[in-house]
C-alpha cells in the first residue's frame, strides 16, 4: 500500500511536471482578444515565420521594425481626433486672456460649441486653433498642460480619460510582437509632443519610437536656462506620403510591417510591404458601431476608401472590428 | 603523501575557483585604452552613481539616454570633414556627367584641386557641393553609394578606409555605456544618411538611433514602385542651437549626458546638464599633434573655444586626447 501510494504519487508528479508548461502555454494566448480568424492566423503565420532561425523568412531582431498609426488604430478617433478635442478644451481654458477670441473665427465657433461654424473654417482654421493651443511656451510646458489634460478631460460619450480607450487587442498585438524581438514605433499624423506623454505608459512605446507631426522649436537661454520654445509655425507634417518621409527621417530603416486604419496610411503601407523578404500589412476596419464606431468611405475623421480597395489587391490583412475582436476597450474585460 | 596530495589539489582549486573572478574582472577594464586619471575616473563615478539601485543618483534605464557628436568626437574630422572629401570624390565621379562644372565655381574648383577657390566659395559653395552630390537620388541609391564609397575611398594621411578612424577609447565607452543600460545615440552636424550606413557596425548604433541634419525627401511611385528621392533642399540643420532642437524632435527625452568636442555642441551640452538628476557633459580636446591632430579656438573644422570655456565653469570634463589616452585608433593595438 505504502509502495503504491509512493508509486502514485511519483506518477502524479511526473505527469504535472510534463504537462505543466502545455497547460501554460495553451492558457496564455498573447493575442487572448482576438477571436480565431483568418487575420488572427495571418499575424501568427507573419511572427512564426520571421522569427524561425534557419526559416526562409527569417529577419534578424535589428530588422525587426514594426510602425502602427495611432488614431483609430491604437485608440479610437471618434467623435474627432481626440488631439483636436484638446485644442478645443485649450482655447477655452485660455479665451479669459483673449478677449478678442470672442468675435473672432474659428475662435468664437469653439467658445460658443458652433460645430457648423468651426467646420466652416476649413484646414485653415484648425491649423490656427492649433497653433494657439500648440505654441508659445516651452517644450516643458506643454508636456505638463498634456498630461494634466490627459488626467481631467473625459471623452463625451464614454465618460472616461482618452487613455481608457485604446484597443485591447492592439495592446496583445504590440506587447507579442515585442516578445519576439519586434520594435514597435507609432508613425501619427497626430502631434510628436501631444502623444509622446502617454506612449510608454499606455502603449509601452518610448518616446524616442513615436513619429509624428510636429511645429518648429527654438533654443534660447532664458535666465542663463536653456528652453525650448514652440512656435507657431509647421516643420513636418507626418500624414499620408509624409509617413514614409517621416519613417525615413526618423528611423532610416524601412518597417517589415505596417498597421493603419485609413487612407493617411496609404503610402506607409506602400513604402513597407515593398521592401524586400516578408512584409505585413494591416488595416484596422471599423464595423462596430455598437461597441465602438461603424464607418469607412464617408468619414470625414478617419476616411478608409483607397486603401480598403488597396488592401485587397495587395493581399494586406483587413480587421473586422466587430468579428475579429472580442473586446474593443481593456476596461469591458 | 597521497592525502596530503590530495588536500593540496583541493586547496589549490578552491583558491583558483575563488580568485577566478577576480583575475577575470581585473583583466577585462572596459575601458583599457583610457589612462587613470580624472577623465576616465569622472565617467566611471558617473556609470556608477546612475546605476546604483537605491542610490540618490539613480536613473532608471529608460532614462539613460545619452548622446554623442560624431565627427572629432567619435572619429577624426581632419584635414576636413569626411563628408566633405566625400562629396568632392562624388562631384569628381560625375563630372564627366557635368561638362559645365569644368568653368563653374565651386565644382571648377574641386575638379582642379584648388582649395583656395573651394574656400573662397564659402557656405554659398559648400551647399552647392552638397546639392549637387547628396540629392537626385532615391534613398536607396544614396545608401549603396555611401556604402560603395566607404569601402574603397581612404584617408590622405592614414591611407586607410575612413572608417578604421574611429577612436578605440571612445568605442570602449559606447560600449561599457550599453553595459549599463544606457541607451546611446549620435547627434551629429553632419548628413543623418551619409551615417547611417556604418554606425551600426562600426559603434554598434543603429539607424534610428543617429540624428543628423538633412535635406528633403519626397515620396513617388515609380512604375508601382515606391521610392523616397532626396530633393535638393535643407530639411534641417543639427547643429548648434539646432542639437537640442533635434534632440527634442528626434528622442522626445532629454538626455542625462552628452559627449561633444567643439562649439557645435555647447547647445547640447548645455540642454542635457541643466536637466534634474545627476548629468554628465564631456568634452574631447585634439591634442595629440602626432598620433592624431592638436587644434581648438582657431581651428576652422571642429572650433573649440566656448564650449572649452564654459567646460570650467560648468564642471564638464575635458578629455586631453594625448594624455588620456593610450592609444587613439583601434588599428594602433
Amino acid at each position: 500500500m505504502n509502495i503504491i501510494h509512493k508509486r502514485f504519487t511519483f506518477t502524479f508528479c511526473l505527469i504535472m511536471i510534463l504537462i505543466a508548461p502545455i497547460h501554460a502555454r495553451a492558457g496564455s494566448d498573447p493575442l487572448a482578444s482576438w477571436n480565431d480568424g483568418t487575420a488572427k492566423q495571418a499575424i501568427v503565420a507573419f511572427v512564426a515565420a520571421v522569427t524561425e532561425k534557419g526559416g526562409t523568412d527569417y529577419m534578424p531582431p535589428a530588422e525587426r521594425i514594426v510602425v502602427f498609426d495611432n488614431d483609430g488604430t491604437l485608440w479610437s478617433e471618434k467623435p474627432a481626433y481626440f488631439q483636436l478635442l484638446f485644442a478645443i478644451d485649450r482655447v477655452k481654458a485660455l479665451a479669459p486672456q483673449h478677449p478678442e477670441w470672442k468675435t473672432q473665427q474659428p475662435f468664437k465657433a469653439v467658445l460658443e460649441n458652433d460645430i457648423k461654424a468651426l467646420a466652416a473654417s476649413g484646414e485653415k482654421g484648425l491649423i490656427q486653433l492649433v497653433m494657439a493651443s500648440h505654441a508659445g511656451m516651452t517644450t516643458d510646458e506643454f508636456e505638463q498642460i498634456v498630461t494634466d489634460w490627459l488626467a481631467t478631460a473625459r471623452h463625451p460619450k464614454f465618460k472616461r480619460p482618452y487613455t481608457d480607450l485604446v484597443f485591447q487587442p492592439m495592446l496583445e498585438l504590440l506587447a507579442h510582437l515585442r516578445a519576439n524581438g519586434f520594435k514597435t514605433f507609432i508613425v501619427s499624423g497626430g502631434g510628436i509632443e501631444f502623444m509622446r506623454p502617454f506612449t510608454e505608459k499606455i502603449y509601452g512605446i518610448p518616446p524616442e519610437q513615436v513619429i509624428g507631426s510636429s511645429i518648429k522649436t527654438k533654443f534660447e537661454l532664458r535666465d542663463g536656462k536653456p528652453v525650448l520654445v514652440r512656435l507657431p509655425e509647421i516643420f513636418f507634417i507626418d500624414d499620408k506620403a509624409g509617413k514614409p518621409v517621416g519613417i525615413q527621417k526618423f528611423i532610416g530603416r524601412r518597417p517589415i510591417a505596417a498597421f493603419g486604419n485609413s487612407d493617411g496610411d496609404l503610402q506607409m503601407l506602400q513604402w513597407t510591404t515593398a521592401g524586400k523578404g516578408k512584409r505585413f500589412g494591416l488595416i484596422v476596419h471599423h464595423t462596430d458601431s455598437k461597441r465602438e464606431w461603424a464607418y469607412d468611405c464617408k468619414s470625414h475623421v478617419g476616411r478608409l476608401s483607397k486603401a480598403l480597395d488597396q488592401a485587397q489587391a495587395e493581399g494586406w490583412v483587413v480587421v473586422d472590428m466587430k468579428k475579429d475582436w472580442k473586446v474593443i476597450y481593456p476596461f469591458e474585460k
